[in-house]
Formats: C-alpha cells, sequence, structure tokens
C-alpha cells in the first residue's frame, strides 16, 4: 500500500504551514466560539479552496483524498476549521453532483477566480424550508439549522422541499440575498467556530440557474455520492483530532507531568504504564488512519468514475467510508478521554484546554448515528446488500 | 445483602431535599466557576455538616455509610457540593485519625455547635510547606495546590513537612489567621465550584493545641486509613455522577429526541438499540453502584473498630474501596461519554451543560492514578500482600 | 450490605467439599463428556438435593440465595455440576410455581425422602412435542434438545404444547416411562457434562396427577418467575466460573510462569503489568459478585411473597436478575479469555484445561441473548416498563 | 493506497485452491492434532514452497508481501497450516539474515529445487542448547520446545549457545542427524497441528557450513530483522484467523440460525442487532487488515534494502509491525470470541469446530507479551527511541 498523499504534496505543505498558525490561538478561540474570520481569510488567501476545483475551471485539480488529508491536517490543532475546509467542498461538489454542466462552469469558475468560502444550509433532516415555483424561480420560506459555515460564507448552499412535488432541491445563493439571515446562535459543547447555527429564510428568491437538480444527470449513481463525502470529511476531522490530541498529550507529558511517586522512574514518560498507553494510542490512530487512507483512496476512484459510477463501485465505496468514519469516532473519543491519564491531574488546567479534543469529537460524532452505519455495513457483510443511498447512507 | 442506607433515612431525605435545590441552576454555576456559596450556606443551615460527628459531642452519630450515601446524592446533580461535603468530613476524620482526644473533643464540639464547614489543604503530594517549630508552635511557610474547599471554610486542615526531621504534620487553623492566603485561581475543565486553588503560608502560626499527629494514638493502623476514606469518597462522587447523567439523559431521551429516519419507530424512547444503551447504562451503573454500597458497609465496621483495627481488617478495606474506586470511575467516564448517543446531535447544546458530568469526572479521576491502585488490588489477589499504608493507598 | 450467605453456612460448607472432590477430575471429566455419574451421587449421598425443600416436607428449608451460593460454589470448579445441580432445583420450582399443593406435597416430600435428582426436558423455543388429551391423562409425542440432566434423572420435567388449544403445559414424569428415549447425544464445545442433548417422546403418557399447570395458582404473577430463576442461575454460574479461573490462574502464576526477558523481574508474579492485570480481574469480579448476591436477596424476597407477589416486585427482581446475569456473563467471558495473558504460552498446554472455562461460560451465556435482556433492562430504565413474563423474561 | 498483493496474484490464487482443500478437514485435523502430512505434501507439490527464494536460485523472487498474504489465506481456513507455511520461510530468511553468501545459495537453491519445508527449533528464551566447538564444527546437546514445523521437516533451523562465549548461534541440519529426535508431544488447545514440541540433541554434529552467524553480514542491522518477519507471520495468521471466523459464522448465520422469539423478523440474518455486530466485526477486521497490509509493504522496504538498512528504518518498520501484530491479535480474539453471539446457542456443537478460531488465536497470541510490545511502541512515540533489536522486539 502506498500513502495517498505524500508529506511533499505541495498543497499540504501549505495546509500544515497554515495549521501552524491556526494552532496559537486555537484554545482561545474554542473558549470564545463564533467565527475565526481571521482564519477564513487565511484560507481564502492561500487558494487551498479551489483545491479541488479541475484546471478548466482555475482550480488545482486536487483528488478528494488530497483535500481530505488537509481536512485531517487542520483538525489537527482546530476540528473547526477542518470542518470549515472540509464543508467548503462538500458544498462545491454538491454542483458537481446535482447540477448541469453550466452550473459547474460558473460556480466553479467564479469559486476560483474570487477564493470563496462555501457554507451549507441544508440539514435534510429539518423539512421546513418550502420552496414555492414562481415561473423558473423558486421562493423559499423556512429555516435551517446546522448551517455550518454560513458566517461569513460567499455562497450558500440552501435546501428545500417543494410545496406541491414534495421534491427535495438544492441551490446556490449568495447570503446577501434579500430575505436570508444568518443567526449567529450556535453555542454547542464541541466544534464551537464552526457557526453550525441556523438560517432562516424569508420570501427568499432562488434564481433558475440557482437551482440545481433539474438535470438528467442528477438522477444518476454519481449523483447520490454526497453521503460518502460528508462522512469521509468527517471520518478525517476525527482521526485528525485524535492525532493532535497525542502530539499534545506527548509534548505535556514530556515538559511537564510528574512520575508518580509509587513508580519508581525519575521522568514520568519513563513510567512503563505511560508508555503502554502510548502504544494503546498508537496502535488505535494508526489502524484508523489506514483505514480512512484506504477509504480516500476509493472515494478518488468513485470521484474520477463520475457518471460511469455503477450501484456495486458506489456501495463497496460507502461501506468502505462508513468503517472509516466508525472507527475514526470510535478511536476519536476513545483517545482524547484517555490522553488526561498520561498527562495527570494538573492537565485538566482550562488554559490548556486539552478537553476541547474529545468536546470536538462527542458533538461532531453524533451526526450520523453509529448503530445505523454499522447495520449497513452489517447488512452488506452478511446479506451482501448495499447501503441505500439516502441522505445518510 | 441489605442496603445501609435506606431511602427514608431522614439525613437522606434531607439531602434530597437540598440536591433538588442545588440542580437548579447547577449548569450555570459550573460555568461560573467560583465558589457555591449559597449552597455551602445551605449546606451549614442544613445541619448536615456534623451528621458524622458522634452524639457527645453535638453530632448525628450517623455512620460513614450516610455520609457517603450522601456525597453520591449531591453528585448526582452536582459534583462539586459532592466534593465538598465529602471532603469536610475528610478534614473532620483527621483529627479523629491523628489528633489527641481532647482536640477530637474541641474541634468536633465547635465544628456541631457552629455548623462550620472545613477546607481541605494538604495535597500530600507538594512538599513546599515547611514548618519550623518555635517553641510549642510551629511556623508554616510554603503553599498548598489542590486545597478544595479553601474559600468560605471555617476551618482549614493543613499539612507541613518539618524542616528538621521531615516528618510529615498535620494542622487545624482559621483561614483568618494571619499570612494565610486563600488564592481564588482553581479554574479547571471539571469540579469547577471546589475551589481547589493555592493556598499560601507567610510566617502562618499554628499554636500547640492545632497540631494533630503528637498523640500516641497517631501510629496506630487506624490512623492510617485516611486514603481509604478519602478513595470512598471519590468512588461516591464517580458512582453519583453517572447516576445524575443517567437521569438527565433520560428525561432529554423522552422529551427531546428525535427518532431517527432509518429506525421505524415513532419515538426516539422506543429504538431498540437506545434501549440497549440504557440497559448497558444501568447495568454498569448497578453494578458501581452495589460495589460502593459494599465497600461503605465495610468503611463502617473499620471506622468502628477505630484503634483496634488489625492490618488484615485495613487491608481488605483498603482493596475492596479501591476496587470500587476503580470501577466508579470507569463506569462514570464510560456513562458520561456516552449518554449524547441516545440523546442525539441536538442535545451538545451548551444550555444543556451535559458535559460536565464528563469534565466533572475526567477531572477528579486523575487524582490517584488507575494504575497504581490496579496493581495494589492485583498484588493482594496474586501475593495475598496487602496495599502498604501511604498517602494514597 | 450484608452478604446474605455466610461462609459458615453449614450447607455451603458441605457443598465447599464436594467441590473440592469434584475439581480433582475436572479436567479429564471435561475432555470426556458424558454424564457425571459418580458425583451425581455424591450429590445424592449428601443430602444437597433437598436444600430448598420447606423442613415441613423433609426438606432443609433453605431460601434461594443458598442454593445460588452453591451453584456458584461448584462452578468454580466445574460448571456442568453447578448447572445440573442448579436446574434439579428449577425443576423443583416448576412444581411450587405451577403445581396443585398436592402436587407440591408428593414430590417436595419424596425427592426428599429418595434424594431425587431431576432432570429438565422443556426447552420452551421447541414447540414440537405435542400433548393429545385423552381423559384425564395426555400422550405425548415429540423431542426436545437442550435437555439437561436428563441422563440419570430420577424425575423428568416436560412440556408441550396441547395439539387443540396450543396451550403450554408442563408434566413430571420418570424417564423409565414407556416411550421415554434419552438420547446421550450432547457434544458441544461447553458445559460437557450437563447431558443437554436430546429426549424423545413416543406415545409417553403423562398422567393427571403429573400434569402441572391446571391449578389456579398456575396464573398468578408467582407462576411466571420461572425465568428469573433459571438467569439467576446461569448468572451464579458464569461468576462462578471466572472466580474459578482467577484462582487457577493464581496458582499457575505464581507456580510456574516465568518472568518476561524484558520485564526486569525475578518473578512473574512480581510483574506490575501482572498485577494490574490481577486488579483489573478482581475489580471485575467484585462487581459481578455483588450483584449477583444482590440479586438473589431479590429473589429470596420474591420467593417468600409467593402468591402475594406484586408485578411491580416481580418487574424489580426481574431486571435487577437480568442485569446480573448480563454482567455476570460478560465478566465471565473476558476473565476466561485474559487469564491465559497473566500466565503465559505454556499455560494452553491441553493438560491444564484452562480454555475450559471460556468454553463454558460461551456455550451458557448464549441461551438467553443479551441483546434482548439489555433492551428490557433500558425499556423499564426509560419507560418505567417491566419485562413482559415469559419464556425468557 | 494501493493493494500490494493483488487478489489476481498467481501464486494467491493457487494458495486459495490450496486453501479451499485444507478446509475440507480442518476441523477433523483440528481435534486430530498431530501432523498434517498430506497438506504439507501438498505444499510442497504446489511449489509455494520457494516463493520468496530470488530467481537466481531456482525461486518465484517474491516479496514478502506475497507470504504474509497467502499465510493470511491458509490461516482462514487453518491456523496451522498458515503458521508452517509461514515459519518455513522465516526459517529460510534466517540463512538470508545469518548466513554467508555460499549458505545463501546452497540452502535456496537446493530447497528450491526440491521443494524442502523447513521446520523451526530455535526457541530463544530457551538457553538449554549447548554447543561445544570441535575444531570447526560444533557438538549439540540439549533440548528446544516449540519447535514449529519439527515434525516431517526437510531440514531444521536449530540453535544453540555456545559453552564458552556464551554466544547465540543458528544452524540447519536435516532431522535426519545422529542424535536428533523430534518428538511429538504438543498438544496444546489451539494451533494444534503446528506440531510445536520438543526436539532434543544429542552429541549432535552440526558442520562448519551448517553454522550460521560466522558472516560479517551477521552484525548488520539487516541481520536484527527476525523479529519483525515473525511478528509479521503471527499478526497475518492473527487476522487470517478472525476473517476466517467471519466467513464461516456468516454461512452458520444465514443458512441456521432461527430468529429470537422477541426479535420480530423472519430470519436471523434480518435481525439489526445482528446487523450491527457483522458491522462491528467488519470495522474491526477492516482496520486490522489496513494495517497488516500497510506493515506488509514496509517489510517488503526493509527487505529490498538489506544491508543497507539503517537502524531508523528497521525501527519504524519494527513499529509498525508490533501494531499491526497487537491489533490483529486484539481483533481476532474479540471476533473469533463474539461470532458465537451471531451465530446462537447451536452454534458451540462441536462438530462446526467453531471454537479453533478462538483456541488458535489464544494459544499464539501469548508468545510475545502485547504489553511489552505496546510499551516498545510508545517509547517510540513517547521517546523517539526505537525498539531496542532483540529475540522479541
Amino acid at each position: 500500500m502506498k500513502v495517498t498523499v505524500e508529506d511533499s504534496n505541495i498543497f499540504l505543505q501549505k495546509a500544515s504551514l497554515l495549521a501552524q498558525e491556526f494552532a496559537k490561538d486555537a484554545v482561545e478561540r474554542d473558549k470564545a466560539g463564533g467565527t475565526p474570520k481571521i482564519q477564513r481569510d487565511k484560507l481564502r488567501e492561500s487558494g487551498l479552496l479551489k483545491l479541488l476545483i479541475p484546471e478548466q475551471y482555475g482550480g488545482d485539480g486536487q483528488p478528494w483524498s488530497t483535500v481530505l488529508r488537509i481536512v485531517r491536517e487542520f483538525a489537527k490543532v482546530d476540528a473547526s476549521l477542518g470542518h470549515l475546509f472540509g464543508y467548503h467542498f462538500l458544498c462545491l461538489a454538491r454542483v458537481y453532483l446535482k447540477g448541469s454542466l453550466e452550473q459547474r462552469e460558473y460556480f466553479f469558475t467564479e469559486t476560483a477566480k474570487n477564493n470563496w468560502f462555501w457554507g451549507n444550509s441544508t440539514n435534510p433532516l429539518q423539512r421546513t424550508c418550502i420552496g414555492k415555483r414562481d415561473g423558473d424561480r423558486v421562493i423559499v420560506n423556512g429555516k435551517k439549522s446546522f448551517s455550518s459555515g454560513s458566517p461569513d460564507a460567499d455562497l450558500l448552499l440552501i435546501s428545500w422541499v417543494d410545496e406541491n412535488s414534495d421534491e427535495y432541491f438544492n441551490g446556490v445563493i449568495p447570503p446577501s440575498r434579500n430575505g436570508v439571515i444568518v443567526h449567529d446562535d450556535w453555542d454547542s459543547i464541541g466544534q464551537r467556530q464552526t457557526g453550525s447555527g441556523t438560517v432562516s429564510f424569508q420570501k427568499v428568491i432562488v434564481e433558475q440557474h440557482e437551482i440545481l437538480g433539474n438535470s438528467n444527470l442528477a438522477h444518476s449513481v454519481f449523483s447520490t455520492i454526497n453521503p460518502i463525502l460528508s462522512q469521509s470529511i468527517l471520518a478525517n476531522i476525527f482521526v485528525g483530532s485524535a492525532e493532535g490530541a497525542i502530539a499534545e498529550a506527548k509534548e505535556y507529558t514530556t515538559k511537564f507531568s510528574r512520575p508518580w511517586l509509587a513508580s519508581g522512574v525519575e521522568k514520568a514518560s519513563q513510567d512503563p504504564s505511560t508508555l503502554r498507553q502510548y502504544g494503546e494510542f498508537w496502535v488505535e490512530i494508526e489502524s484508523a488512519v489506514s483505514l480512512v487512507e484506504k477509504a480516500a483512496d476509493k472515494v478518488d476512484q468513485v470521484w474520477e468514475k463520475e457518471y460511469n459510477l455503477s450501484e456495486e463501485e458506489r456501495g463497496e465505496c460507502a461501506v468502505l467510508v462508513a468503517a472509516a468514519n466508525v472507527l475514526g469516532g470510535k478511536v476519536g473519543l476513545d483517545i482524547s478521554n484517555r490522553i488526561f491519564e498520561v498527562m495527570g491531574a494538573r492537565s485538566t488546567a482550562s488554559k490548556y484546554g486539552f478537553d476541547r479534543f474529545w468536546r470536538n469529537i462527542r458533538t461532531h460524532t453524533l451526526h450520523n448515528p453509529v448503530e445505523y452505519k454499522l447495520r449497513n455495513i452489517g447488512n452488506w457483510v452478511l446479506n451482501n446488500e448495499f447501503p441505500k443511498p439516502g441522505f445518510y447512507s
């Protein structure tokens, strides 16, 4: 097996430098919540927001594996920024999956040119946004919670249910559109700078060229892979968060931890039981990294297949990504909970913010219940049935 | 097996009513940190601070099992108050264990009469408080961290190392004593209202009658049971916290959780996988409750034996209490981490404060590493050797 | 909490001596399978088979807690004998639960007088035994698997479904009855001497006085507690097996295990990681012991209530017993799997038979799936609904 | 990441066909123990025993990853055959690591030509074989346990300690050499057809050209990678065993398992809780497969480096292989224990032999304690120190 994204990848290197910047005040920003405006602007300036956009539209033409690897890199120091960065591409991808070729060209070219940052306001569990046809355009009323990245977004991916057909649609609008209000009401225990609050829509006009889903391609197998992409992003956030937790714990244990009085060692970093625990962390994280990388490779293949993607290819990828997501979440929760045990009592001081890893993973793992992902995987293992394409599978 | 403390116990009933009061603003107070002055005063007014004090000194003559049961009751809604309440008795007990009969009479009688609330500033891992003999009295200089309950304490249990003999001593002084500064510097991710910050001592005079440990009894087996008591208190805080976590989760699941869209049930509380998880929680908590109650019964026996306590009796109790503490911490961490999975994504909203259970248990379980407690237990199981009496075993 | 059955209990002491006998060739008998005829006869001779029978019928009038404690004692050395002993009383109890007072008097008196050993052939999942009314009596045809204790039984508890009413009945017959064939076909990986094979019935006549379930009492709450009793027996077999596993591991580690070459200790029993693991075992087993004892106390209360038992009392006991069963199985599987890690590579030699603990627990835990027990518990915790009385709840 | 060994690999395909053969009587052979003579001969005939031998010596010049993949393939149906096959190459590799170029040429050419099957009698923990220099040759006396593959071996890799220098040496002799007795005394609960019993040596002459370790190369970094190879083989046996366990469970669940009476489904394979458990198995196994494949890729690199291998390259590989080994063992134990829960009570019938997966993994995981591997990994994670090359690290 070869690692898909080498450490020498120039986009990854650029991202790593940014991550070092983001790390500096990550603890303070976690406490503050709100929007990481400075960091979002640095992402805009970096050019990384066009990573996935094909070269023909002015982008860098990188595969999903590069995006996911960078999501993981950011998540090591700040899971909110990993989240915002990944969801930006998740929104862009919706145009690829559901839009016409003209929409693809328009939105990709403009995004690449202007380094636009996309926000997501499409929570499919909330059927509270209703669209009413008005000639070519649609008038949308209602609201959506969990609208990650909406504050400070240049473009918003939105969704609604047609009042007559009950069909589900996506659209893309600027947040400055009349009737759109991005509420600053996200206050959760984790992922605190993702701005995943409410967006409300009052008689919001969505023009025809902004409505996705009218193309024939919108009914291909390829058009259904959104959950594969979103679960991949989350998996990398979980794994990156766990990697960051281990890195910070390592620094603390070697610099600050005191050997236990019955340990018989001079330094905490020599305690055999501490070594064992770091060994356990590494076995866990290395298995999770292997699985997210294997899954990312599969996602690249699926993405390349585009409209030739078969149900079987989609299904195999969906199962692998679900597994990576489940494992990533499990490993992330375990490690972010246990790091304190290798650091000691003083590591709970608020100033270190070491609990943010657990709070972030705990918050984000709930958006797609493990139980149902496992059943989908199991149904494939046992009955050879692929997960039924839907919002979450 | 009979439960030691019946639900009908009048002290427990009084405590339960207080706990209902404490619950009302527990989330807000957790965010605020600082000292729960109003709640501490209610504890003073309640008379519960004299629970353990023998009737001859004006107390209620209740056994430790009642104290521990009430610690658990408070911890269900507020682990900081459980902690403060339990440590009050831990301090009082030090007089019993190390003091003379005169000291016992004096401090117990005054505490019962005045409903004094004790604070603890004795962290034995920090040998930074030095005592210098000055005739009958001692002059103490230095500082102690982890001084739980020191803010708003009526009396402080302190400790120092004698500058000549390197011997460890305890003393009891009012915090108003010249040279004592109780710093308000506790800011941790959990147990946020325990005031477990620093107390500094500048030429603090401790009078002869305030110095514990001069009595012959101070070298009995009985005098070494402090870690048994402190581990019992912590075990009950862990278990109570977990019970509280389940109770709040239950309320949320039945009132607010939404069934998952693939679940096929109408209410989240009917989802078989949710039922299974609550079943798992209950098996865990019930086993932990059984063990802390069994241990509390043993602690009562040890306490009653007083100076007749044998090494074997101490050892057996120490092993059982260590086991209860380990299990309580493990169960507490597991449940407080997993409750979110039976509540769903919206349960991470800060306003609910559901993460405080995990933060509290995570913080408090670090003060006495599981690894070393397990080794002590294992050494008894395998080699029939009791834990060596010390600060933590 | 007080332990219900003291070590000084004379029946327990008698059982402990027998257990020492049984231990001598337990490994060989496990390999051989078949019927432990000598051991069954020793149980007959011991008088312990009348333990639960009220004194008025010539028995010892002991509560269920004594029976369960002795099941656990036998299971420490031989889970098959624990199983046979426990199921003997499970069969006897069916007369108590379902029979008339005359049947109770007859079967109890005769069992006490003759030290009869009962066998169980009532698997409710198999509806393959059909009863046809023939005047006062019934003619039974069919077969039953999982007929534990049928070989060498003095009396057989059987069951059938009435061909007309589809009602479920129990009966008691001697295995010598015409048409009964006890097949010696039990060959499983565990519980190898329980004789849990097939019994077939060809035109077997069951006389009126042998048919249980005609009494009015048969429809009381009390008549439904069979699953509580069976799950209690199993829980004690699991826990006893785990206790036995630890005891044998301890002996091996201290006598035969070699220190690992990188351990830096002279004896394997000094390796801190080995001590930690024994500590973990003990925390687990002590919690399981506490829970089975707490549950046994509740079973005693339920048994004493007899026909005054309320649905609520039944429900609370059912939940607690289910929890004890789940925990016992979990702890048993974990410990019986892990003991090898504290003994080392040579402990897998067949001659020691250390794998029998895992094989026994693994086999026996499958008869009542954990998943469904947990859901029942969870439904009570979350929705305050008691388990619906049935064959397994 | 790309899979190193494709399903289309012709050696893997040949091995898969053989595995199907081996599967037919694997359960019976497990019960019988002894030597799988027919299967060993089929391996000889297959030509697969020269897989790793460079083409210049008449072999197939395949990398270690192919060997390991085939070990895993055999282990799916018969862990003993996976073991024998893998250890054959482990012995051959010792010539590569420790021998001179002449020895390499001789032993490799002859092995390739004759399809020799090597056996291993080198247990380094047993320093009971003593070598005495006698001119150019050595006289060996003593015995070795855990001599896997010695029965029916064409060549034996042996080891001894020099009576004067206390140095450790390897040699290669035919088992027919005077004084060599291969005892048929292996009777363990698992890996029952590996013939891992005792070989005794009475004045056994080892000729100079049969003694390894005299070459300069014997002191290179490359010469120390034996534990990396052996741990890789074991990791693949564990993972293959777990894969086999899942495959057999799947067949049983779909063909024979009955739905639980409270499940509400018609087929056991539709029970959501069964699906969840298969999902859990797959997440586990897929992570373990990913890690052993990643490690195999690293082993290939290390093997190719040969005498240019640096300490750092060795160290990184050693850590990854240790992690794969630890994870493989953990996953293997968990799955082989839990498969019964998705099959049900009747799956414990001896005729199915489903317990052999657990018995095999349980037996084989003990040969290199997890605790010490984890500490080695942790010491690298925390202190950046590579595992010290030795017999087991």
